[in-house]
């Protein structure tokens, strides 16, 4: 009996309950052949003194095990491992085989080139502060609202219909609330048929090349402009057509250059805070914009994950809501609007597009997450996301000031900048052509992580003075220590 | 003063607290400009008597008002609609622009058979009892557990990190969990770094495909079969190579035929409760399909959905685990454990073609969802995920025992099948020829919701007389009401 009180140890600050600390403990010696079938445990009294534990909890620890089949209790003797036990234990196809690890790499070809890629996720250096490239910051997101009507939806007995497979167009209490919301701050008239539900703005854009793209079709796009667009266009086999973006936001006379060269297929735009220059597509160039797709019949993929955040001016209206042709189809999210983290997003196309795009959705991932979806349509329905979104754009508006302020007052000599009307971000120029990955990379050292730029211009081996740095996500005491390294890191390179 | 008080309306059933939907209703009028700005709006305790709630809730709603800048408070005077509205109203790009529908298709060019498709989600009628082809009871399904953990990291103060933007390959304690998991259950000797989580096995089947099959390369499925992995097959290109399933599995002698003729590609397999026949691959079988696929160098897909719940006999190891030249990708999925709401699946793979597989994920939709998987990591941890299978067995045990005894009972005059090993259903024929298409037919019209069996076989216009029957979704009242109805629907097509 001793054996079982010295295996055992309890951690009372644990997450788990003591009491499962406990019966798993016991579970694993039993699993490992530590504890044979038969063997005896000690008596609750005795092993809750020892593990300096109450004993109602070696009495619940038991009790699970016992729910759990792993062991027996015989009247007045005691309680025992049982004899059979009750794992459905797997049945080797093989008398030889070996527990032996994973193959390295498959005996099958596998083409290494086979999906395009610039860069993959890489966790910051732990310790640093961070001028992202323009995110929310995720602590004021409104967390405890989603675990509310998770709660209420838990407590539902309506909820169980929402944990089975469901319309793959997404949650249609989601996209009539949706909808209402596009008409308020978008004056867009359409119902929840004209939406589909997408994780994110990414799996917007990808359903759009993957409908849309034939081999080769001619896709033009901003340059400097969003990688993570054009990676999955050149993915789905298009040639990219680059065109440069000036105050204005997209030249659109480059754009008609190409439309009466090459056939074009689809243009993408980011028509509020042009990513990564954050300038706003004027409503001139909209205008002109929304002829040429008419004339030339092209698709244009609006992506407007930015539209809620202005702090300047108003917005103005999406392309799509003087779109009386079905030239656009309009994309965006809530990943800016709660947190990157949570990957809700949306399609606005006509019918004979979204059919295709939802087909495809089925395909890919079947339909997205139900519940998540539901309380999402619950907090547009009472104002919540409304009332987060005011907030949010009051915080970020002094935040955009604070920074501007500091960049100003410290920074006038090195830099030069302009300031944006909303998102974000700024989009910064280092003065005398200094290199932005030599400054990221003595930045780095110095405890500051900031963008090398390598990812807005489509030649990433072009050297470039430009940087974005995002000011939604730090506090003033932040900022001013980020400011300060950065001089420091800035005046190193020199 | 009359007018707000008449216009507004309180529902104290409702879910959304009386001070909300008070001041919702006001910015509503606000908004509508049926409150003009600088109209006063009544007082406290006016408004308070003339909607029956208590002073305070109006106050709260007044404060919350003034909180979104929609009222001014002027000191002893009272409060009036603000001069300076907060909305950020939009600016039109076209002074003619009216709110307009959204255009009913496009203008330039869709192929409205660009993405194939057998069936898309239908409601099931309301009031209708069901058989499903076999799904979890989503009543078990331990939503309290996951929002007990979406509760708890909610208050934690490290929980902003996992709402940011992570790795692609899935959350990294999930993926640790996942892999224990796997060891203890199905022998795997794998580490976090072989796993990519993703959305339920239908987006790790995508995967496969997408990343596997160019046009016209040969991809082998059983038929019947699982329709969902071959749409994905079919769209990416594949040519169907169909071989029978027979007591044992699928047939190898065929799939070997096919090798000698033509260079596969790959091979789809269930091994356990083939859908939808329910028959498990015989050791003997996996053996000779490990033999082929080395000596022809194709990938074999291993969908191992339903690895987890075996009542007769345990389940085998899988392919995988005797997999020592790299010629599996393992895919499996907590959607029937959990829920199939819940679309948490994974993919275990070489690492060569596990990055191709990672790269594509992050295009379709750049990440899951990371508050799930931590959730899923937790109770995996703490041995929820083990409790729950443990329990959901037994009663998916007795519930089959259930249902095969209420058959032999009511309908062993009409219909015939074997006991399956485990799994969620039962695969039936009816005796006589009878169209499995007109029994569920004529099942809809008496209440009773029943697959027609059109999705069983390639060949879609094939008439046959067989279906699937799910057990585990039903309590025993239920069962027997719908076997009631289904023997009805029987004798009346008969």
């Amino acid at each position: 009996m001793m054996l079982v009180e010295s295996l055992l140890s309890v951690d009372k600050n644990s997450q788990i309950p003591v009491y499962l600390q406990i019966s798993n403990g016991i579970i694993r010696y039993i699993r490992q052949g530590t504890l044979k079938p038969g063997s005896a445990l000690p008596a609750s009294r005795a092993l809750a003194s020892s593990l300096n534990v109450h004993r109602k909890t070696v009495v619940a620890a038991y009790d699970e095990l016992y729910a759990q089949s792993w062991v027996d209790v015989i009247a007045r003797k005691g309680i025992y491992v049982a004899n059979n036990l009750p794992e459905v234990s797997a049945r080797s196809i093989d008398k030889t085989v070996q527990k032996h690890k994973l193959a390295d790499s498959t005996s099958f070809k596998v083409d290494n080139e086979r999906v395009n890629h610039r860069s993959e996720f890489k966790a910051l250096p732990e310790g640093n502060i961070t001028f992202t490239e323009g995110f929310p910051d995720t602590r004021i997101a409104p967390v405890e609202l989603m675990v509310r009507e998770y709660r209420r939806m838990a407590g539902y007995r309506f909820t169980h219909k929402y944990l089975m497979y469901g319309s793959e167009q997404g949650s249609e209490n989601l996209r009539t609330e949706l909808a209402r919301f596009l008409g308020e701050t978008r004056g867009l008239h359409v119902s929840a048929d004209d939406i589909l539900i997408t994780k994110g703005v990414q799996m917007a854009i990808y359903l759009c090349a993957e409908v849309l793209i034939n081999k080769n079709d001619v896709v033009i796009v901003a340059d400097p402009g969003y990688i993570g667009a054009n990676e999955v266009f050149e993915q789905a086999g298009a040639k990219l057509a680059l065109v440069p973006v000036d105050e204005q936001g997209m030249d659109i006379d480059a754009v008609e250059a190409i439309c009466a060269e090459r056939k074009v297929r689809m243009l993408y735009v980011v028509p509020h805070h042009h990513q990564p220059t954050t300038v706003t597509l004027s409503s001139e160039r909209r205008m002109r914009l929304l002829e040429l797709a008419k004339k030339y019949q092209f698709a244009i993929i609006e992506d407007d994950y930015d539209f809620d955040f202005h702090y300047t001016c108003g917005p103005i209206l999406p392309l799509i809501s003087a779109d009386y042709d079905g030239n656009v189809i309009y994309v965006g999210s809530f990943c800016k609007t709660i947190a990157p983290g949570i990957r809700i997003g949306f399609m606005v196309a006509p019918k004979n597009f979204l059919q295709q795009a939802t087909r495809l959705r089925r395909h890919i991932d079947r339909q997205g997450e139900h519940l998540l979806e539901e309380a999402m349509a619950n907090l547009l329905k009472n104002g919540d996301i409304g009332r987060h979104l005011k907030n949010a754009n009051k915080l970020y508006h002094e935040r955009r000031d604070t920074l501007c302020r500091l960049l100003s007052e410290q920074l006038c000599d090195l830099i030069e900048f302009k300031i944006p009307d909303g998102g974000f971000a700024i989009w910064i120029k280092y003065r005398n052509g200094l290199d932005s990955a030599l400054v990221s990379e003595k930045a780095n050292e110095l405890g500051l992580s900031i963008g090398a730029g390598t990812d807005y211009y489509y030649d990433r081996s072009f050297k470039h003075s430009f940087v974005r740095i995002g000011f939604a996500s730090l506090n003033e005491k932040e900022m001013i220590e980020a400011v300060e390294i950065w001089k420091r890191a800035i005046l190193k390179v020199r």
